[in-house]
């Protein structure tokens, strides 16, 4: 074996115990709130068949799919056909097409969406699954851009009733109230609308060209936006239709009246108005005996997201106590299975951006003290008559089910502390002489520095209730 | 989008609600195990630089490892070597080393490996840790083997202590009982004793062929071990010296007698049954006050393993109460991270077989009934009314931390019904008019089929401590 200096592929990382205890609190945080909705959890492999992802995400989006080398004789292939037809040409892009057929999981809606197809007659639907795993793109890595990082997705399949899309705001407030956030919007618009509002413009075709500029409001402003609508090909005669409606003030109940007078001769964007008010009735009623979270709920038109698949509600949250781009967003897409040929299965989902409410809960201190812990006893080793004397001692506290440790050798006792620290272990027990003589132990709080002689029973209640 | 055909690579598997929470079931038993004897989580990234992971495995491990193509351009670097370098030969090999440097992790041990070498500033030794990930292998695919399965590892480094070896053990027979496995044995075994026998008997070079035949006693008997021991290059004379050590009979402590009398001459194999002994000693200083379990360690002088990397203590945990192959198994090994540049630490570390034990729960019938519920109660519903009056409800529910559903349509109550039954709900509340006017409503219990007439107050308190 040759000496190799380690290191990590570009935009991936190690996670260590700390970190570890955060992520795990996060993710169970939204679990736990996924399952108390009715949502069950499923996994995918994170090899793909290449032609079940290709196509799926744009050609950019292509690109970006990590593709997995066949294993074995992968080259033979290419060797036979160099072999048997003098014209292949042996190139790099027609070895690559033998070579490989797997590539990693991109996202976990394709994923789900080949699940849901391959098992339509095991499944009873409507099918709410949730999935937590890791996809990997090969993004040019930044801060907080990685090449492999982890998904956090609910979805339900086969039902079209507007309850699911009211029981997302309502897992998504629960979880992120959960979680500890106080101040964040939960954005929601629908497809519908915007297509509307394209229809009343007379620009149906410009659909697209119409909900990128003005998905920027927030960034550029109204004369930012009127400039590329005029670059995209908008006259000055459309902007001055759009602009009461992107420029719609109000409650949400204030902006839904003016929608229905600007969208009165659409029917699509009547019925995105509809639908949005038929959401808020079913929060307004699944939470009346409760608590009022509606305040946290904004009709935002020029909410966009990603328009290739949504066809109805779609969902952004951001909070308002970080500088932070979106942590969860989803929507409605009437025909996801399509792809794989399964029609007219209409489905809504959202996700949660993990990586950020990370660096969120990170910068509001806001993980709890039992994210930050594992062990919660060390048992100090001064030598070998100590060390036996501790060792039924430490099994005693384990089947208290306390997390017990004793540290494996009668190193300095500066070094021992110093371990405890830094494991962040918040109790450790001294047994030296004195304490074997007596049976009474020494329990030092390595916090306050306080010490105290006490019997092995009172010490397992005291640590059962710290 | 063209319509695909969905599939799976070979090899790969999804898994369905029910298996999710049979799986979650096994690793969280197994965490919280490791948990309690101070073990903390960590997680590296799915891709490893090729470099890492090459030449760590031997030669057929090599073959096995799933290459990553580079991303972007990756056909450029090839095409710029070929107009630069005339006689750079434009094959498929040439090409394959300029177009992946990545690939995915095989195993979690040499990634943990990399993780102390590059984080050795940081932590603080000895450094307890578990991992549970997927790993991945380019395996001919057969029953019970996968290309994608996880690991489930602990590990100590940087302690040479045999308290560790001891933890271990327990932390077998812990996770192992709480499963519901009540007849199972630990095996442990020594290298230096192999190491010793070997030089006993002269053929100290001749160890690996030695073990790899003794290895098989199990299967093939003393005839087969005797007949293979030849063809490997050992005399008659050899194999006489040989038999009364592999044949080794009786007690933990009168093997331990017997070998200390064959391995008299041979101080690395005195060395080997010290150890032992004091494993077992600490073992049984542990379990003084509590229980017996010392009935199910086993020294099985023909357990060799994968005698690459192991240089102390060696264990393999069987179950039999099923025919199986091993669950579990692992060992000391003196120089891990010396092949990234760190010599001279000590680890020694376990692993769970989890699909192995998952066949094993699954024919058992083990999988305690909680591991297969995940929503509590559907709500049915008749109708709208029905659905209105039942969304104060739905909420109230799960405000007492009560999974619940409304069936999110007026569907037919023999579809609803089925739709509890798939998802294996254990209760339905229906709501018709005679509940709305009373404000009594029916409770049914999917099991029994009883239905009572009761105050959602009730309900709640029946449901909590169903």
């Amino acid at each position: 074996m040759s000496i190799t200096k380690p290191s990590l592929p570009k935009g991936t990382r190690d996670f260590s115990p700390q970190e570890m205890v955060k992520r795990n609190y996060i993710f169970d945080t939204i679990k736990t709130v996924f399952k108390k909705y009715g949502y069950a959890e499923i996994q995918t492999p994170s090899m793909e068949n290449l032609q079940t992802l290709t196509g799926k995400y744009g050609d950019e989006g292509d690109k970006l799919i990590f593709k997995v080398l066949n294993s074995g004789d992968y080259l033979k292939e290419a060797e036979r056909r160099k072999t048997k037809d003098q014209s292949f040409e042996y190139n790099a892009k027609n070895l690559l097409t033998l070579i490989s057929e797997k590539a990693l999981r991109y996202d976990l809606t394709v994923p789900f969406a080949r699940y849901v197809v391959m098992h339509q007659s095991e499944i009873s639907f409507p099918f709410k699954r949730f999935q937590v795993q890791p996809v990997w793109r090969a993004d040019r890595p930044q801060k907080g851009r990685y090449r492999e990082f982890y998904q956090c997705d609910a979805d339900v399949v086969g039902s079209p009733s507007l309850l699911n899309e009211a029981e997302f705001i309502l897992i998504y407030h629960e979880a992120l109230t959960n979680l500890g956030l106080k101040d964040f919007n939960i954005k929601i618009n629908n497809r519908k609308i915007l297509s509307g509002i394209a229809e009343i413009i007379g620009k149906p075709e410009l659909i697209v060209d119409m909900t990128v500029a003005i998905d920027k409001l927030d960034k550029i402003g109204f004369e930012g936006v009127t400039k590329e609508l005029i670059e995209r090909g908008f006259t000055n005669e459309d902007i001055q239709k759009l602009e009461p409606v992107i420029m719609l003030k109000g409650s949400n109940d204030e902006k839904l009246e003016s929608l229905k007078n600007v969208l009165a001769n659409s029917e699509i964007g009547l019925k995105g108005v509809a639908e949005i008010e038929r959401v808020f009735d079913y929060v307004a009623k699944l939470t009346s005996s409760i608590s009022h979270l509606t305040s946290s709920i904004e009709l935002d038109i020029t909410l966009a997201r990603g328009l290739n698949y949504y066809t109805g509600c779609i969902f952004e949250v951001k909070t308002n106590e970080v500088a932070m781009g979106s942590i969860g967003g989803g929507g409605r897409y009437d025909d996801l299975t399509g792809m794989f040929g399964l029609k007219d299965l209409t489905g809504v989902g959202i996700s949660f951006g993990a990586d950020r409410i990370y660096d969120v809960l990170e910068e509001l201190n806001l993980f709890p003290a039992s994210a930050a812990q594992g062990t919660k006893v060390l048992i100090s080793n001064f030598d070998e008559a100590a060390e036996l004397y501790a060792l039924p001692i430490l099994q005693q506290l384990r089947t208290a089910n306390i997390s017990a440790e004793l540290y494996p050798s009668s190193a300095k006792l500066k070094k021992q502390m110093s371990y405890a620290d830094d494991k962040n272990i918040p109790f450790v027990i001294l047994i030296g002489g004195d304490e074997i003589e007596s049976g009474l132990l020494t329990l030092k709080n390595m916090h306050s520095g306080n010490q105290q002689k006490l019997d092995i029973t009172t010490i397992i209640t005291q640590l059962k209730q710290a």
